[in-house]
């Protein structure tokens, strides 16, 4: 099959690899020359992949448009969230009728609120029927060293998720379906709460039993909030929900670990902010979290806990002590 | 109120300390002579708990069965699960007909297939609206430092659960309440089969992926088991089910952890066994977990997976793939 990946970053460059992999002939796009001309003709990403010195024979690139699309049965998403929409229109109409558009993002649009189906869809003028996502505990270089992994696939057309999950399917990667993409879409963009709270009581010095009790309140949050918004709780607790959570939280490397750790050893968020060289996107998630849970009804009580701590920069033991609340409950 | 914890092991001791500071008059009992002495005596355990330099001076101990048990409003069970039904057996009688028996052990008795629940009650002549198991993220080392932890209480009787769960609220410590005394029970037990593959998994080289995918899809299948043996789904999407998965796996120190390494590593069951002292809990329990699924007609991959790598030795990749499988599947 002919599969263009748009964006050439660390996961856009190994899922590229995973379906080349998979016996796909792959094309990138990527607006960087020198990225462009590393993999058509060095076949490697020394600047967002390092850890794969050669990359599968059948995987070429491009930083033309049409090129890059052109007989493209799958069109993959691979560019930073905040970028998508102003990234994507320049393709509305290059892309074959027919394709299906697999978006690898993970975030919620600051200005608009929308999440990335809503933000794919409105940019290309696409059909919901032909967007897929892909979500799940999915660390870049991990996939990129061909360890075991598995991902989720949605859409709401369960023989186009189908499509989709064959293609990227080979012996260390395996996809299963769903056609629930508003729940993928909000396990993979509202879990940096969870991950920025965990790592702010990893910075304060707590261990295995607080970071579980986290991750496990905030998922009951998150699927609360779901269930609201018209999810199925299922996704929550699956390898999109649990299973990208646990991944994300026992990997010290990311952001919002680094920007929580800072901030759980007593820094404030300008602080952290400026040790980090800007936000973490577990920041505006928080606002979107609190936000969400109002407007449906929902209690947020570790979202409004780490919004107290953004905003009027309360300890973790607060934290903690406003999370657990004073009564018994059931759980 | 008056509470008694019966064996002064790591877990007892730590949950001790957790009732005292909760400010109940906690007496402990224990077989071994010098460890009362030196709870009695010296408030500190420092053969199991030598973390804690002073315990609570609210906190006593006795080897006299009937002293210990005097007055008790709830008796605490904290004894080696494959010891309990012999250890109990001589306690019947001496408990106040109304106490609370509240069990934090984990396992199923080896000869009967029984859960703790009815090991306990059986042993006792309890009746079940009395009985309450507590399960939960909570490695007894940091509970014992006073990092912030949960658990969750399970009682028939959820005001029997509510009662357990003031005895030991804490401002580090907060207990939920639920009805699921089987689905509690069976979230301890079943999970040292995922334990021992994730251990298994980093003993092959595999990172955060790997486990994370173990986890999400070994959950699947205690949650599908827990469901038709008649428990809460809800329970295993909790804290004494994802919780406590999250905190045992992300802990290298465990039996189950570093037994599953050394199959990961190569070793067979047979030196695995030998470079443990002995057979880690986990592998009874994958033969339990296949039976339970053929009992009630539940697929078991991870379990049936296990098995193979226990029985014929195949290797994590083999057991990997045998777990993957080859369809595209709805999660």
């Amino acid at each position: 099959m002919n599969i263009t990946v748009l964006g050439a970053g660390a996961w856009g460059t190994a899922f590229g690899k995973v379906l080349a992999d998979a016996g796909n002939d792959v094309t990138m796009w990527a607006i960087e020359p020198e990225i462009v001309e590393g993999i058509r003709d060095r076949h490697c990403n020394e600047v967002r992949l390092p850890v794969v010195e050669q990359l599968p024979a059948n995987m070429t690139a491009t930083g033309d448009r049409a090129e890059a699309v052109r007989g493209a049965e799958i069109v993959v998403v691979a560019i930073a969230a905040q970028f998508a929409r102003v990234a994507l229109e320049p393709f509305n109409g290059l892309i074959p009728p027919n394709a299906i558009v697999v978006s690898l993002m993970k975030g919620i649009e600051r200005n608009t609120n929308k999440r990335m189906d809503e933000v794919v869809c409105e940019s290309l003028g696409l059909d919901a029927s032909h967007f897929a996502a892909v979500s799940g505990p999915n660390l870049s270089k991990e996939i990129a060293q061909e360890q075991p992994a598995a991902t989720v696939v949605a859409c709401e057309d369960i023989d186009n998720a189908k499509k989709v999950a064959r293609a990227c399917t080979t012996n260390y990667f395996k996809a299963f379906v769903t056609t629930d993409v508003i729940g993928l879409e909000m396990c993979g963009s509202l879990k940096n709460v969870v991950a920025l709270a965990v790592g702010m009581a990893r910075g304060a010095g707590y261990g295995e039993n607080t970071a579980a009790m986290i991750e496990t309140r905030g998922l009951a949050e998150l699927t609360a909030l779901g269930e609201a918004a018209g999810a199925n709780p299922k996704t929550f607790a699956g390898l999109a929900g649990v299973g990208d959570l646990i991944a994300t939280c026992g990997s010290p490397l990311s952001r919002n670990y680094t920007f929580g750790a800072n901030l759980g050893k007593g820094m404030s968020k300008d602080e952290a902010t400026k040790a980090s060289n800007g936000v973490a996107e577990g920041v505006p998630t928080t606002a979107a979290v609190v936000a969400l849970g109002e407007r449906y009804g929902v209690p947020t009580p570790l979202a409004s806990a780490m919004n107290r701590v953004l905003e009027e920069g309360i300890s973790c033991a607060d934290m903690l002590a406003q999370l657990f609340g004073s009564d018994i409950t059931v759980e």
